[in-house]
């Protein structure tokens, strides 16, 4: 609703006042229409209040919310508890159209105004975070591997006698698994060991496409945000290798949009040569509950592909909540969180290094990852004898809040969907030094990071009393 | 929290008061703790302050929501938005764990808590539903077309050579779109047309199976809810077909659930024959927003081959509201809204068999369409001497507020995916008359049906009128 | 906000599916514009949203809610609890200004416009309900009885010579204290007793009158509603007496609004003689949390007096309680709600009657009682031989979740403020049978009062049997 | 609810990961524990969650949310509107009981212990304030004027034959309203006035009492918190002479609380002298919505006399949010909203020598009041010629979004019940140049004192010209 229009009448207030309470009103309305008719993330963020009235009025634009529908249909959007139509504020029809996550719902001009805005807000957002080249973009209400999969899918239709994915190795299930659920088959290219950190083998590429020869390749597949010692893949370098082969490439770039380097190696990377998808998680970069993806692109016809591979009508939910965050962060909002990560990245590692001086230990050198750090356990190692006691240094520190932390040893072997994996979490097939990661992402405090520390040192304490003891023992 | 082992001074409240609120509070805990050691959907539905407060202390056992949290990972569930936190009670994990949507999360016992209990409910209410032998089900974030997509990529992991899926025509683009997203090869079987209605061939299954070997069918795909005059599929036929060839079925039973004859079809069918994995979507059996679905299999071990084959983890949202959904419904809330549906079909078949004798037409018999009636638009087919703009019809209805009729005329093409199919959009290829579909579902009210009578016999005169004018004009 | 003016592109949303949302907007905003415009109560109640919608626009009026506000007062209305302004819907200012409830605030449009809009809909509401004269009102946000002490204060700014209040006894606490609180005397007129019921004695009303001399006295102070077997006051008769002598008149209607004979009667008693004030409890006539009343006059200028003898600035939080609760009940809303209160008073009745009859005991006749009925309770007296312990019913039928029943016994004083009640709690001196009252309020359902004749049979059989228990003892 | 006592199967959740999770549960529980027994402030504010959950809980304990509730009363706190009951989180039966605020309801043990928990934890505050020998205080849901009249109506209980107040002059209306409510007469003691600013003629306060006679005499009344340049009363003076005539003394600590040096004054007045109650706003100091105030004493029986003087029952809603706000601040947080007000103040009171200065005005020295300055407009006024056209200064600077600042002007009369005042507005009778009035209260930030400079400068400049423009127009 609005005032205009409305004759108000002195008895309810008098005039004077009235005219100042509008006046204050317009900036606001100037806001809404700007985002509807410019699609453009706000500089600053926006109150609560002024959220959730736009959510309201859009919703109100679906059938579902029309005060006199008759449904009769199959699916009319009716919500039955009131505390499930509150919380998703009268939204029901989701997004997409049967079929197609892209198209416009007749019956849901609200929903479909919603996504094409979101979806707006995002690009936006990213081309101002060093992808200044990117197309487009939009988000799939699923998690960043069975986006990957979508992508693999659209990939299919176009190429469809390539059946192998060529994947450079990341011990993370579901980056493997998008490619065994598309039905595909994953050739695993190991990473270079130097000095325990990871890096891309591009000749092992190379190698495996002259092997196989590329018309039976769907695409290579690459990961940016991982878990160090591995560094980000050498995504340039790939790309590069893409274009000359005439291959797709997509990056798995679950939780690279916070960090600017990555976006920046992106946008080199298509320009020097050949992305076709990149795929990032909706939680981990914009700090919303689990459950979607953002699949962007440098082209826009490919998009549409993926868009139109989706069987079927998807929620909205996910939308929903990165439009409110987005609203509510606002661009500077956004790019102040992005600092701050960076900033305590930065602490995180520098404490870290003292840590490991204090204890014997060393942080290995992974340059290319921006996001997590390795410290070696090798002196608890020694002492143990044995690695596989240390994962009880891991619960200790669960144990006490700390959550995230994971502790990596040789010796594990795993088999997923068939292949098997030895070594499974460290990356690689040798590993030799047990070691800890940490990561410091989006959201993490300095406090956080200081109450770590205070931690570690206890549960280290501890866990090399409770070794010498149980030597004394033997 | 709770008020035992609190010694409430006197000086706040007296103690007969005290202990009357006190007692006031038992049947509410007592409820909490059957509902969580039985895993029973209550009998009747909660208020909402009690799912409120269950679904927050529920909440508060995630990690993330922990007073003195410290996250190291890349993932720790913050949410920045606290619109968004407090629309999703604080969930942040999601459900399942990376690569397996039924796995426990050590970082989240709510959420796992949550999820879990969701699908026992879910189950329980199924089985009083008619399906007593139905062994597990859970909800897949996912719409139904992609869940299907989903067990057929689980199916093609058991029977990686078999690449062709037998499917009884059903134009519904989300259905077909469901076999090619998992790179598989539909053989579309057409329907048998009998008196304009349409009913499955299971002699033209059979041929194909022969004309292509079993080895070469990853399975077979039906159908049982759907638009008039397509009939639901013959599961129980089609089901005994699967069990001799030794192949897989899958029923597609997307608003199905809500109908308790095609329940009771299931039971017989897998007590006949075989069904693996039959599909319902969410929103349309439980009245929530769009965007999960559910998959239930008579065979537990065969579930968890689909909940591993997600790729990832995935939203927690829809799970949230079917909870709340059931709580707030109750066993009885749900059996009273399938009733009231049950009764509203049969008014409305009632007022449309009288609406089309009054105006020259006839209500196409398709006995085993529990849901959706289609109405001949033959006289003002012939009237217009052309078919197309009838669904000028579809518009003006659709304008008024009535959503969910669809006018379906001959001759529409359309290409799937590589496929091509005539008459799309009735099930067939060679449909003559048009005709009118309305349909039935949870929820309608019988103050609809007959706003929908009075609007459109004012467009059918409004457009016959248009139509005789034009012809004069001519 | 509002979509006007605003050109939503084509990439967010295809026009006509954009206009159809359009269209559906504006009978919503024909509604506000009514309502602002016209002041009168809706006749149909609006749903949730749209009283939302509303209110949250009249908030952002207020100048704590403008974005660049720059506050250098003393007061500016922040609210520092995001629950408590999110509970307020962000409304902080109150109402009136300092020292006239009445007045416009220059800093709160919104708080302003919706304390006189909440004021005009309950004016609208009680003309329609039987008091077409009722020139105005408004709500006091305190309790009835403060209500009635600050309408005293404002009659005695105009009689400032005059200190006696006349007063027709009704033993309920608050509106004895009425008149302490403004530091008057109360003269206390004993009720008739006629067969156990009690009314008001016109008589000696007068008597108090020329024994006193009419200067000296502020206001003749009468009640509608109370318990049985006291009936409502003989208003029209002490308003004839008042207009005679030229005294003012205050009614107490605490809960009166909510049945229509007294509204009639009210309307009646001014049109043949003397009403000043009637003074209405907002929670118990409109459903509303305990915390306002609503003061009324046949006459604007008296109003206005007493709006301005409030010594400050007012709660606003009362106001939106009523404001939402009327818009959400819509004129047929409450009007419905006051028809089956008043069936259910008559089932009460007679199911009362029956009760008593089968127990041996009588409903006392109050005719003029229209929400209060009062059993006898002899047979067990006598059985006990002391009157006393029957209160004991009383708490077993508290203790079984029966609220608002009294026990009512002889013997009882009371002293309130310096004067001595005999027989407290039964408006009378000579109280001979103890009985027991029972209300049927707005809200009642007959499904309470099933269950409260189930437990009063129950607690009555087990009370006989005890007491028979015990004389066998002795 | 709580989960102690539920046997969760191991289906739900891992026991390992559920009993990390209750473990969490802990410290909060323990925190619930201590707030009710200790009843006092915590230490640091509470999550949202947590109090949310603590008000749920509470409020279950009130007879009209028992699951099986029968309400045969004429009152049963149901609530129609769901907006309304969740907005106060169900709680419908307000504070006290007909005829003492202080009393405990047996239909409702929760809104009891709201009550005085809310109670509890404002003194524990206020004695950490500097107030170590309050003995009690309560919250009345009424404004600071009309508890104050409550306050007056008490002692005059006390001293039925007293009718004079003194009262040291400040013009707020609703400070001198509040004693012609309670029908009292007002004996205006005019302040001192040295280098413009005003103090308490402690004499002429004397002289009066022994003109009138102490027995005559209710009370003396003074005030703390005011516009500058008139300062704080000087509380410890009157509070001596109090204790000397033997006399009632009511403070109006309006707002107060929120400066340390007061609330020591205060102290300190009553261990020198007699303080009888001090009243401060809820609203001002604790930032909640208008609607409340805190009623204080060294003594606790006075508090009764006063807690039983209101006429009924009372809004419980001023309580909630109270509560809420306390809990949310914490006693940590409470005390820095304190500190950066009082450094703000000293910041605005800087800011405003320096611009006085170069504007060649000067601010009044007013050392008692420690929140409100006043700046001369002597040069705009020899401008001018005339001071009242510089009222429109003041509306300039409200235009431009600036609250709560006054012009105050010279030839000013009103009158208010009867009392006619010159100069009102000054406390004055003789004032001779106009003045800007500025306040730094709680909340206010640095931004918001460095944009009222910027505007103020604009709207000086502006001003200027336009009188300059005008004169040579003349």
């Amino acid at each position: 609703m609005n005032f205009d229009n409305i004759n108000v009448p002195q008895k309810l207030v008098p005039d004077n006042y009235w005219q100042l309470g509008l006046a204050a009103q317009r900036p606001k309305q100037r806001g809404f229409k700007e985002l509807l008719e410019k699609r453009k993330l706000p500089a600053n963020g926006w109150p609560d209040e002024h959220i959730e009235e736009l959510v309201h009025q859009i919703a109100s634009l679906d059938s579902n919310n029309f005060p006199h529908k008759v449904g009769l249909g199959e699916r009319e959007a009716r919500i039955t508890c009131r505390l499930v139509s509150r919380r998703h504020y009268n939204f029901g029809h989701g997004i997409g159209r049967s079929g197609d996550l892209l198209e416009a719902q007749p019956k849901a001009a609200g929903s479909t105004l919603l996504a094409h805005l979101t979806n707006a807000l995002i690009l936006d957002l990213m081309q101002g975070l060093g992808l200044p080249s990117c197309r487009g973009c939009f988000l799939v209400p699923m998690c960043t591997g069975m986006t990957i999969t979508l992508c693999l899918q659209s990939l299919r239709k176009q190429r469809p006698h390539a059946k192998y994915v060529l994947w450079s190795r990341i011990d993370q299930k579901s980056c493997f698994k998008a490619i065994t659920a598309a039905g595909l088959e994953p050739m695993i290219v190991p990473c270079l060991v130097q000095h325990q950190a990871l890096s891309t083998d591009i000749n092992a590429f190379q190698q495996h496409i002259e092997d196989l020869g590329a018309e039976t390749i769907l695409c290579l597949y690459t990961t940016t945000s991982c878990f160090a010692p591995r560094n980000s893949d050498s995504i340039v370098d790939i790309a590069q290798l893409a274009k000359r082969c005439d291959l797709p490439h997509i990056v798995n770039n679950a939780y690279g949009l916070q960090i600017s380097t990555i976006s920046r190696q992106l946008e080199r990377a298509q320009r020097l040569g050949r992305i076709d998808y990149f795929v990032q998680s909706s939680d981990k970069n914009f700090l919303v509950p689990v459950g979607g993806a953002i699949v962007a692109s440098f082209n826009q016809t490919l998009l549409h592909l993926v868009g139109s591979s989706y069987a079927g009508r998807a929620s909205g939910s996910q939308t929903l909540d990165v439009f409110m965050t987005l609203l509510s962060l606002g661009r500077s909002g956004y790019h102040s969180l992005v600092q701050k990560r960076e900033d305590n990245f930065n602490y995180l590692k520098e404490q870290l290094i003292a840590f490991a001086q204090s204890h014997g230990e060393q942080v290995i050198e992974s340059r290319e990852n921006f996001i997590s750090l390795a410290i070696t356990l090798g002196t608890l190692c020694v002492a143990t004898g044995q690695g596989s006691s240390i994962t009880q240094l891991g619960s200790m520190l669960h144990m006490r809040g700390v959550s995230g932390v994971r502790v990596v040893i040789p010796g594990q072997k795993k088999t997923i969907d068939g292949h098997a994996f030895s070594d499974f979490g460290s990356h690689q097939t040798n590993l030799e030094i047990p070691y800890l990661t940490v990561a410091a992402a989006l959201g993490i405090t300095q406090e956080e990071i200081d109450k770590f520390f205070k931690i570690f040192h206890k549960c280290w304490t501890k866990f090399s009393q409770s070794l010498s003891e149980n030597k004394t023992k033997q």
